[in-house]
């Protein structure tokens, strides 16, 4: 088989007229499909609905310690929600504050507080000419719409396999004050899957930042997100290395049971050093009286332990898995071997990552959009919403049901072989014109 | 009936003598009583526990435009919750933004994202060298906290039984552009329990502030609070007033229902102008993918509407107000006449604010204390814990039973006297030192 690189102009020509009809068979259908974002399933829902009976009579709504969880009170969470969250992302109790639904809110206020009150005690960041981030890419794109709104500088570290480009982040972090935080979803990375290796953990915990006020923004949203019984990857705890590194504050972590129970209404948490979760203290019990604590014992007598999180994440998996398997498969059939297009496999995790063609991206995207199926946009998993070669794209098969999410994969892949077929002509034309002149090939005009 | 200042020495040994005495026999009960906060009661959460099982079955879970409130999304809040939360404050649910428990939360993210984004367009706060707020006083220590955390200086403004000192707000708001922003609880105040006059909110609403950024922080906490059914207060609503008066951005309206339903789990809101909101939206769609969307239709499926809600509250009050007139009557009782105390007498809301004599609300606070009792601290009600008179305490009738109450409320009024009295005694000593050299009367070394 040839890939589409080495396919003649009459052959691409031929192809395009062929995928074109394909093209607006599919249109024709009216579909009207959402895969844009990385949401629990309806049925995925359904699973937890005994979870709305919980807490039922005047007689369970004490903790253990026999606070009544519906009055006023306990800023940083109930003790045995601490512990089940801690158990989670595998950290003691007491270096977890529980807090409100979702993660994001907290890491929100944890770069909103360092930029109006500062961090250990370091000048807060709207007091200084220039605050940077950086970024491994492809990554998460709340997070980096979380640091263009403070306008916090945002640097590209690529992403491998084994995590962000560590050499470039060591030079980059003991080289500039200015840097003051990074990014990073540690195991089944948005989008890609990726697991961070033993290796990129422990050099990432004995970082020796320039910045006294240097933070790793840990987002361990996926701890217990496995596709597979018998192929999960394994994360360091990265909160002990840092300890061990004499790092105690270098990292926030933080962690939900958005997409472990309901996304609506789940869980949001932040682990760290006492130190930093002191300072984080201070500040919420000037913003809150308490967050929802009836929440957080529903989900302490819901899940009983840890166990009880293992074994419902273990009946997500068994629909996760196959719908993962059934947009594989298609990518596999379709598109191996024909150059135009590669993408992660992971073993966890939300999505799938796939890269395109470089300068396709956007156009796939639009492409599938004007058939009625909706991508993330593409762009988005960069910062700035640029990716500099226009090439990946987030591929969230959650959401739809298994069958609308073949019809949404093969739709899927019929735009990415149209726009590259395109964009394979559109070469050639422009070739003849700029080949001599200049190495980077432009569009013809 | 003589005052307590009408009293000779002689009189005042005598009575601080069987004070002592009854103070040692209050103290050897071994209380241990909490009247510090305005938390409700566990028969009044009892009241409402059917709350709990108002949604379980996965037929229940969708909006009435079918959006299923255990996914993802919905950043402002779902219509039916927007509906039920501008009904109690009697504002369109339009102007209305519901967020997560408690309204707190609400208003310190609004100090502090005008810290860093700044208000309509103008400089963010933290590149000022100045921000300052108008605080009615005695008033909420939690705003005042909340301005304190952000280095906002803090100027009292006297409150009168018609609201804030209008005469002092007009001409400082409309003079010094440094002033951003005005704490106000305008119905049943926090602590006296005063409603705001139609005069006093009509010349609100029409401030023509230096500041084109200044805004009121109108923190309608107690708006459906009454503890009466033929005495009710009402306050104008604020909102249509501004937009009549040409400042429809002046104002940003709180409530919540964490005193309607649970403390720990109800819901807050905010509602203004479009604009304003419009505003607020935009961090929020950065900071969150959504509160928790369940606990908003809880709310609506349990109260049905804005009837519903007032049926409840008037369940609250039965309790409510026997504790209030326990309270008073003690008071009545034992200092009406003696010159050593005055208190308000609210038709609603969470305190009676009582006005000891200049200097004696510490030593009462702690001599209650002292016997197991805790009050809210003295100074608590005034910016920075600093009351200058020393002589406000805020009483919080609410969370003890029936019975602890009164146990309190008389060790309250011993303490009132037995301070007093040492306070006079004080006084009279002092006073040959001291009477013909200056005006102040300072303390004997």
């Amino acid at each position: 088989m040839k890939t589409y690189q080495e396919l003649g102009k009459e052959e691409l020509m031929s192809l395009k007229w062929q995928l074109e009809k394909a093209f607006e068979e599919e249109k024709a259908k009216g579909l009207k499909l959402d895969m844009s974002r990385g949401k629990p399933s309806v049925s995925q829902l359904d699973m937890a609905m005994d979870f709305m009976d919980t807490l039922n009579s005047e007689s369970c709504m004490k903790t253990e310690a026999g606070v009544d969880v519906r009055n006023y009170g306990i800023v940083d969470g109930i003790p045995e929600a601490k512990k089940l969250m801690g158990d989670i992302i595998g950290v003691p109790a007491e270096n977890v504050i529980v807090c409100g639904n979702g993660s994001l809110a907290i890491m929100y206020d944890t770069v909103s507080r360092s930029m109006t009150h500062g961090v250990g005690g370091c000048t807060p960041w709207c007091k200084l000419d220039k605050v940077k981030f950086l970024c491994p890419v492809p990554g998460y794109d709340r997070h980096f719409a979380i640091t263009q709104h403070f306008g916090i500088e945002m640097i590209n570290i690529p992403m491998t396999p084994q995590g962000p480009d560590m050499d470039m982040v060591e030079k980059l972090v003991s080289a500039d004050e200015s840097i003051k935080g990074m990014w990073c979803v540690p195991k089944y990375s948005n989008p890609q899957g990726y697991t961070y290796s033993e290796d990129t953990v422990k050099r990432l915990a004995a970082l020796k930042p320039a910045a006294k006020d240097f933070r790793i923004y840990w987002d361990n949203a996926y701890a217990m997100h496995h596709l597979y019984e018998d192929r999960q990857d394994e994360l360091l705890e990265i909160l002990g290395l840092c300890e061990e590194a004499g790092n105690p504050d270098l990292v926030y972590e933080f962690c939900s049971t958005s997409k472990i129970i309901f996304a609506g209404a789940g869980l949001g948490a932040v682990a760290s050093s006492k130190a930093n979760l002191d300072e984080i203290r201070k500040s919420l019990s000037i913003m809150t009286i308490g967050y929802d604590k009836i929440n957080q014992l529903r989900h302490v007598r819901y899940f009983k332990d840890i166990d009880g999180v293992a074994r419902h994440m273990k009946k997500h998996a068994v629909q996760m898995r196959s719908k993962f398997e059934a947009v594989l498969a298609i990518l596999d059939r379709e598109l191996s071997g024909t150059g135009i297009g590669e993408w992660t496999k992971p073993n966890g995790g939300y999505f799938i990552s796939f890269e395109a063609m470089e300068g396709c991206a956007k156009a796939i995207v639009a492409k599938c959009k004007e058939a009625g199926v909706t991508l993330t946009g593409a762009g988005a998993t960069y910062p700035y919403g640029k990716d500099p070669k226009d090439s990946n794209i987030r591929i969230a098969p959650t959401f739809p049901s298994q069958e609308e999410l073949e019809m949404a994969a093969d739709l899927f892949v019929l735009c990415v072989k149209l726009v590259s077929v395109n964009k394979l002509l559109e070469k050639r034309e422009s070739k003849p014109i700029y080949v001599s002149c200049r190495k980077t090939v432009g569009k013809a005009v």
